[in-house]
């Protein structure tokens, strides 16, 4: 297997990035194709022992910026990091794309360099998140900051697909995420996108649902737009490290409670673990033809070879193929209401 | 000083709120006027000790129900709890308002029936939330699921004046809840308010803030569309709980972990209260000409008292006069940008 990874993108790029393909490549034995400047890539690799490692450079010359305007960098840097791993991807040079930079450069590249699922309007981002029953999974939580109505019914089969073919749920429970439980709450898109979901066949549709049912576990598959599932999820996260972080200071207030802290440190690690965010360090652009995985712009080392090793269990379960499968058969029953094709300009503003 | 509570509304009314106002009256000192069908209150005030208490009860026959639509109820309901409590601030029979019902009934109820302040456009409400530096202010967290561009600089203008006289915060720093910190993220309600906010005078506007920055403390006011504002305070305090009873499954897992929570107990505690949403219990509406409370619709008797308690201090702090001076100040210097009259109807879609 080959991930082609974006060395140059992310906040601690290339430092950072190629760390963590080296722990990757050494962990899971898989190729990791570093995509970027050669003469920066190789000092970098210089710095860590990569004997026996396949980690291969494929020479790029320019970088998606996180300022770039995504359609149009995607269309002009064509020896972009972001276009060179697309183009593998579509060619079958490698497997899947990993990325910790631009999001909407990920996602323009992916719908222009690689292509969409016949049939799909718009990809989304796709993470897992933990809950008291296990982990749901919510899309979308960024590629598409604003969305149309239309979409959220794409985004509610492609997640159900998900959640039925590759994680093994029977009839996932789909719930819009909204600001009160009771129907008729939301706002104008959530309000007109329910009227298109109860009436989209073959998802299993609750209505709306809070953070607190989402917390609890009552969905498997929460859709929302791109600009609330991101809020939603990095205030999960900055909540939970807050309270990590009270909690240490707290416990160090006094010897007696640091002595107990530390009988209590087995079950403190295994709250702390239970909630742990790190699958976070890799969410999947459902929709396309390939593979690629969008990492945390802030990823360390650790947190991109989580990102890779997110993309190599996509190629192992076969993802795209899955969605397009479940697509194609849903689109025969639901040819006319929302998987038909559309004339909608192929990317807007992503 | 008279409260006026809707004691119909709220998913636990009228048991709980009358609870509420029976703590509220006793612990307060203050008169607690109970709005609602006498009958059914006197059989609940009979399940307390009110002796020397002053509770009495103000007859409304209606209720605004939680699936009514809001503008219209208000228009026709003339007698039901929201409209009777809001008519008493209104001829200053009560200094304010407090509800556990619809929270767009209680906004509609107090632009119909209190007014707004001269120059707001839409009444918010606003809520603190604690941080690693304090409380910040967070608006709006749920009067307008849709807002346009031009509220955003009002409600950076009304949290302004609200952090800076209310809360003794000097030139307090601003920021617009958005999906990322890099200027030019966000959806594109953030973009097009943005475009305003840098243009409105005297705000100390920063730009985009991300749910981690807020949770560090690094503005003091976090402006967003209410359908955002009520998602992150309700993901924050859900993933609260869930930490928190987490914590509670595991350190009860082993002998030697409850053990070390004993020890511990003092610094659970204190990390536990440190971030207590209880301040949550109830959020002001800024910008109406008297005071409105909005409680948690599942508020309990202690809820309920502390959503009493915020009124009461919004009371003493005379908010809409402080914000209707500031205000006013304000317009004077930026009559022709954000603060000028306008020709949109009162009641939208509240």
């Amino acid at each position: 297997m080959n991930i082609a990874l974006d060395a140059m993108g992310g906040d601690h790029a290339p430092g950072e990035i190629v760390a963590g393909a080296v722990l990757a490549a050494r962990e899971y034995g898989i190729t990791v194709s570093l995509v970027g400047q050669p003469d920066v890539l190789n000092a970098e690799l210089a710095k860590h022992a990569t004997t026996g490692l396949d980690l291969p450079i494929v020479p790029a010359s320019q970088v998606i910026e996180m300022d770039d305007k995504p359609a149009q960098a995607v269309r002009t840097k064509l020896d972009s990091t972001m276009v060179v791993a697309s183009r593998m991807v579509k060619s079958g040079a490698a497997q899947a794309f990993v990325t910790a930079g631009n999001t909407g450069g990920a996602l323009a590249a992916g719908i222009l360099h690689i292509g969409r699922i016949k049939g799909i309007l718009r990809p989304a981002l796709i993470t897992p998140f933990p809950t008291f029953n296990g982990f749901c999974t919510i899309l979308d939580v960024g590629a598409n900051a604003d969305v149309r109505p239309e979409y959220l019914p794409q985004f509610a089969i492609m997640g159900s697909i998900y959640a039925e073919r590759v994680l093994g749920r029977k009839q996932p429970v789909v719930g819009i995420l909204s600001n009160g439980e009771e129907e008729g709450k939301g706002n104008q898109l959530v309000i007109s996108a329910t009227q298109l979901l109860v009436n989209t066949p073959n998802i299993n549709f609750r209505g709306n649902i809070e953070s607190k049912e989402v917390i609890e576990g009552l969905a498997d598959v929460i859709i929302t737009d791109g600009f609330t599932g991101n809020i939603f999820i990095k205030t999960a996260e900055a909540t939970a490290r807050m309270l990590m972080r009270g909690l240490r200071e707290e416990l160090s207030g006094s010897l007696v409670n640091k002595l107990g802290a530390l009988l209590a440190r087995s079950g403190l690690r295994r709250a702390r673990d239970r909630f742990d965010d790190s699958p976070y360090g890799g969410a999947v652009l459902l929709g396309l033809a390939g593979i690629v995985v969008v990492a945390h712009g802030r990823s360390n080392a650790d947190a991109i070879r989580h990102g890779i090793r997110v993309a190599k269990q996509a190629v192992e379960q076969d993802v795209p193929g899955k969605i397009a499968q479940g697509a194609s058969e849903l689109t025969q029953s639901v040819a006319e209401s929302t998987l038909s094709k559309s004339n909608e300009p192929l990317i807007e503003t992503p």
